[in-house]
């Protein structure tokens, strides 16, 4: 029995990690649980201090069947996991449109385009397209490094992928060709700094 | 045995809509599935032809059990409603920021307040604090008459509410604090050209 705790993550015995995995296959949200809990109380530090209003989009789901029990809540019986159209995230910053994706990977050396997908890609876009602001926020688990990445270069390396090249971006493209966010207390992930960069770069 | 088809909304037996009636009392989305499908096909057209990039979000779920058979899909066997703590739809017109609900009541002089929740009253202050364009669009679905009305009028409305007043909005103040939507073919319901007024009036 080992014990890993260098990264201030909670320890999850593998058989957890392993019944998980069907979850983290399809790549939704719970892939990046902690990323996602720091950027949840991120956005609650930024409603409650009143820098910006950014929330997390609910998990899409198909419902198939719900019970409408007497006298109690509806009970959804059967439903399955649908694969987003959209990002997770947006919202509202110095009247700006904002809207990103976050995700996480183990590895050490390259981040797995694997993590995105075309409708994802696709949509930001289109924001970009309509003045908004777009980007993905990646975290390296295992070192806890944290880049804001725009959407941007994000569709430089999926092209390049789409046109027959590497399926990842190497740590090396990632350090140059984004921002690193500094973990803080709080906010836990200021990320709210790099896209006042990018507004001074854009517009 | 009655039929009535003059609004154009497919004819639902009373012992159905007595069935669904769980899931209107909490006000999620299904209550007005006509206008949500106008909506939908409304924000489609926008997306295609380059005018805005506009989402509704997913209906906010709260999961408790998962099951993942061999070979197949996660299925959610327990999960329930949740209330929204945003509202519903939002995204990018001309690099603004927008954010409205959609409702519906059956009600032929006045529109419920009831339809909304403190949550999104505040959600909608704080867009409009961070400069962006909050509203909400209401339907009588007696007469399909539809309606924008602006998140700074119904907090006026909330709020005589809230003092002790009125518990609805008369027909008479919705005709005079909002501004009427002609039903299209192509987009069916389109709110931009009224949101342009509220660009002119506050920008």
């Amino acid at each position: 029995m080992a014990f890993h705790y260098p990264n201030g993550r909670r320890f999850v015995p593998q058989a957890m990690e392993e019944k998980k995995s069907p979850l983290n296959k399809i790549s939704y949200s719970n892939r990046g649980k902690t990323l996602e809990d720091d950027l949840n109380e991120t956005n609650q530090y930024y409603l409650a201090h009143g820098i910006a209003v950014i929330h997390k989009k609910p998990t899409p789901i198909q419902i198939v069947d719900v019970h409408y029990p007497k006298r109690s809540a509806a009970v959804i019986k059967e439903a399955y996991f649908k694969q987003a159209s959209t990002t997770d995230y947006n919202g509202v910053y110095k009247g700006k449109y904002i809207d990103f994706e976050a995700k996480e990977t183990k590895n050490r050396s390259s981040f797995p385009l694997k993590n995105f997908h075309d409708h994802q890609i696709e949509h930001m876009k289109h924001i970009v397209q309509h003045d908004g602001i777009a980007f993905v926020i990646i975290r390296f688990s295992a070192t806890d490094d944290i880049y804001l990445m725009s959407s941007e270069q994000l569709g430089f390396y999926w092209k390049r992928m789409k046109d027959g090249g590497r399926k990842s971006i190497t740590l090396q493209e990632v350090e140059s060709s984004s921002e690193k966010i500094t973990l803080g207390f709080q906010p836990r992930i200021d990320y709210i700094k790099v896209v006042d960069l990018l507004i001074a770069e854009n517009f």
